[in-house]
């Protein structure tokens, strides 16, 4: 069937059928299909919509384009989670230990970041010498040696996706569920789990800003994670202030590394219990636990006790990272780096963080990408000092950046004096960090 | 402006600015939006529409993305006729050299044929030397020499058009009027005319197979050929049965030059007289005719009296091919060819002929394009001998094609038996050749 008779059949509005999804994924794979044939389809796609049965298609086809993992000869309950990202989203690297201290086997492919939102990769690959570029083997070795494995996509798991979304970021069809379903579910699919939880951002600084969008692909999320029989229950958290104390790389492996270590304090809370949070509702969809209170307890437990900062010092050393920022988590801060502080702009209590624009200035900085081949300057970032609700005065500091010239310190000085809304009345209530619950 | 920011609008389905526009057609010749995106604003524009104003903007935008033609030092009217295109569809080579012997100026600038329609290149092409690819230098003075010059597209005129309409022929996304009228008008306005007659097709070997589409479509491009200050008119044209006689590439020069040697024999009338009656259009246009009735009479004078031949084998000379075509027309026979003899499958009135399907067997013996790459067969061909309405027994030979080998008359032989619909009854009436005149 040529391209141009599937393209004309969605362009006017009609249902592709498995075969026809099929045939376009295959010639996504194969080369067939010329690029602005993926993009003349996938625009239409946007317009037209697809059925839930075009959507589930569109996903198992986009996941049996690749190689899908099988760990079964693993007894332990195979999970993972994914976020939908955010600023300061860096609980991969708290629930991957500690998911694996408490007994799940957790094979974790991640993305890099891409616009103000940053990626495992990234933080990960601020450690010096930590390897992510692992073939199925060291995939397969590393997870039977210390219970996770964190690594990037090959260019054996879901091919299609890989070519697809390229192309999504290009012409404007990103923010479409299904497509975004399709996109997430063959990549996490192909790692072979029992169960999956996501973690779906609302906020400024999400990708979806509305609670109600937020919920819709929560739902799609949960439903195409079931049609293939996992396990998937979707926490929707807060994304309209930056997660826990720290946006950047370094600086974000510094604070998992902190509260692995038991020192949560201020801000990081928040990483702090979102982390418990995920890691719990994964125990207790794997059945290593009866309900979340009794995962959270054993969770807490296994942070407590030091054993989940151990799982990730084997990692380190498995992957080929130094294991000694474990002990000297300093070590992740450059000497190098200039500090220039956020102050109060006036009285008052901090109503909340302008999310997206933290995210931008990272970017600005060299710490985040605006093209997938840009490279990234690991060591700079930005702390969040004060917590919304805080009560504050003119000229407190409530935050800092760290960057390397004074050029820049200039090029963000202006946007940073609006990261804090300070409001003069005290706020009503300060948004929760879990909103819902979709399963 | 950045563009997805660009595709994102249309795909939202808001309306384009001038400066989108511009910004979208700039791009699509200085290569800096890429072939994915194109597609994909496209096809946005296609699903989503584009007002009469953002059309308008468009062919404008398109049309001076290139070298428009001056030849205002010409001081003869200039003219030139357009068609939609079909199967048979011969007229330029009739329309050209007599407007030019009636003392209009013709720059004709012609396509290829791709598809089941033919193109006038590959005609003209198909006699021994006949050059196509004139200069602009060239083409003014073939102009100035014999009164009409017929040449490809260069490079230089209407870039955008190639590049996006090469794209929609691959995305499925042609049939959209407004850009279909910003394809045709951008490429007929840079010849520099001052009136130009469409011939617009209708029936099931037409692009349009719908009397309203071809209507809805003759509107737009009148309208637009009026706002850049053109005097125009389209004719729409029966397309339900071949044009003439011969289908093919040299058998179609070959019915030209015996029309303009006054040779109008059955099936070949209507031909002459839809050659005829663009021409007077053209002519009454211009101001060189007062009205309809005398541009008939002096076109057909011109034609009687063989100044229509000489200006023809004048341009033959001129632009390097074999005069001597005039006087030998069947010169343009190839001996080398097998005739295949279509015959009546029953007793009864010829009710029509699938004129799609004789141009897909066009195709198929190497006379037309699959691909714009694809190179033709000139000789082969197909003769229409019996005309609609023609009373016919079983076995009456109505039609034949020439072809190369016992191969190819074996693969159309089965096809060929349904070129001819017989009807037992006599038909009510035929089809009029000209349907209506939209000015």
């Amino acid at each position: 069937m040529r391209p141009q008779e599937i393209i004309e059949k969605k362009r006017d509005g009609h249902l592709l059928s498995t075969g026809e999804i099929d045939a376009f994924v295959h010639g996504v794979c194969d080369g067939s299909w010329a690029d602005y044939q993926i993009s003349a389809l996938v625009m239409a796609m946007f317009i037209r919509g697809l059925s839930s049965d075009e959507s589930s298609d569109l996903t198992r086809s986009m996941l049996y384009s690749g190689e899908v993992l099988d760990f079964s000869d693993i007894e332990a309950p195979k999970a993972d989670k994914h976020s939908t990202g955010g600023v300061g989203d860096k609980t991969s690297l708290i629930v991957a230990p500690l998911a694996a201290a408490c007994g799940l086997v957790v094979p974790m492919i991640s993305g890099r970041g891409l616009g103000h939102t940053g990626g495992t990769l990234d933080k990960l690959e601020s450690v010096a010498g930590y390897n992510v570029n692992l073939t199925t083997e060291e995939f397969r070795s590393t997870l039977n040696e210390c219970g996770f494995a964190m690594a990037g996509q090959t260019a054996d798991i879901a091919p299609a996706d890989r070519k697809i979304y390229a192309l999504r970021d290009a012409t404007a069809t990103v923010p479409y569920i299904p497509l975004i379903v399709a996109s997430i579910m063959s990549k996490k699919l192909a790692e072979g789990l029992d169960a999956l939880v996501l973690d779906v951002k609302t906020g400024s600084g999400a990708f979806m800003q509305k609670l109600d969008d937020s919920r819709h692909l929560a739902g799609e999320l949960v439903a195409a994670g079931k049609s293939f029989g996992v396990k998937v229950e979707a926490v929707i958290s807060d994304m309209d202030r930056p997660l826990g104390t720290w946006v950047g790389n370094a600086v974000e492996v510094f604070e998992c590394i902190e509260i692995l270590r038991g020192n949560v304090a201020g801000s990081a809370r928040n990483t702090y219990l979102l982390s418990l949070e995920l890691t719990s509702r994964m125990l207790v969809l794997s059945g290593i636990s009866p309900d979340v209170d009794s995962a959270t307890a054993l969770a807490d437990s296994k942070l407590s006790s030091g054993e989940a900062l151990e799982r990730l010092r084997h990692n380190i050393e498995i992957q080929g990272g130094d294991p000694t920022v474990c002990d000297e988590p300093r070590k992740l801060f450059s000497d190098k780096l200039l500090k220039f502080e956020v102050k109060a702009e006036s009285d008052g209590f901090i109503a909340s963080i302008d999310t997206l624009a933290v995210g931008n200035v990272i970017v600005t900085l060299g710490g985040g990408r605006v093209r997938a081949e840009d490279s990234i300057d690991y060591a700079v970032g930005f702390s969040s000092d004060a917590c919304v609700g805080d009560e504050v005065r003119a000229g407190d500091p409530l935050g800092h950046i760290h960057c390397r010239t004074e050029l820049q310190i200039d090029s963000i000085r202006e946007c940073s004096r609006s990261f804090f809304h300070i409001d003069p009345a005290k706020p009503q209530g300060i948004p929760a960090l879990i909103r819902e619950i979709v399963s």
